[in-house]
């Protein structure tokens, strides 16, 4: 049972820029659409969970529902999937250990934990296993943060650094 | 010519802790006394710039002054350098790009931009063409962040990875 974060950063530390972009994440050329990883690591997990407004944003791209594993979306008001979505798309809400602990008691065991706020809450309860974080070597200077306060340092350790398409890296942190 | 950062922070981006402490950057074992890069770095270059809070910092420590090349410390207002180290430092002030061309005139060519603040404003104009940084793998969850606002973004690329310690990642950017 593992609980991972996959997400990409700005080497300042930021999710989106000051006016809520994310262009700079695909501004380095990608001839060969390198996936950096991704693949990989939607094979290693069961399910994913991501709050209503991570769903909602990928939503309004207009474009194919891209998870191919069950998406357990967080929200304490929407009860229902979105239309035409109900067989991928899960409503859930309460204690995120419970949470956790539900899903595995289904076979869920692995999780693919997404977007800022929820994985700043699993965080908060350190539900947090292991991190994949691909920094995009820019410096924003403002924007939405992937990291945010934290009652308790919590430690993890380096495991492994993958350098893709010449400029950008990818390392991963296991809760130590 | 090159003004060069080499700092650690912590995976969430901070130099200090909430209580403006450094302990953490020490707390994995270290038996062999690993330097990470530091004298490799050290001997990259040919004389520090840093903010009179660091130098103060530094000599609040009690130890020898730990660097064998020239430290610039830029300051409105103190102009003498600290009794006894006349020789080792020297007060600076005024516009940063000229600074360094004066540096440059004089012969130092590779300089190691250090302290939080400093860093900061030679990033607001530019004029940082390298950063290692090396990220002690623990969330801190607030303190003192290395990097601040910047009126537009700055584009750099990875060129290097290290692990060390079985724990920590050095990562080097250059200014693309």
């Amino acid at each position: 049972m593992a609980n991972k974060v996959f997400i990409a950063t700005s080497l300042d530390g930021y999710i989106a820029d000051k006016s809520g972009g994310v262009d700079w994440l695909h501004e380095i050329p990608n001839p060969d659409n390198d996936d950096m990883g991704y693949h990989d690591f939607i094979d290693s997990i069961d399910a994913l969970v991501m709050g209503r407004n991570t769903m909602e944003i990928l939503l309004s791209f207009g474009i194919d529902w891209p998870y191919p594993k069950p998406v357990f979306v967080l929200s304490n008001t929407l009860k229902q999937a979105p239309a035409g979505l109900e067989d991928k798309i899960f409503m859930v809400s309460g204690d995120l250990k419970r949470l956790v602990q539900d899903l595995a008691d289904k076979g869920y065991n692995d999780l693919y934990i997404d977007g800022g706020v929820t994985i700043q809450n699993f965080l908060k309860e350190d539900l947090i296993d292991e991190m994949t974080i691909t920094t995009i070597p820019v410096l924003l200077g403002g924007g939405k943060r992937l990291f945010g306060e934290l009652a308790e340092p919590l430690k993890f350790k380096n495991v492994n650094n993958q350098r893709y398409l010449d400029a950008i890296v990818s390392s991963k942190f296991v809760r130590a």
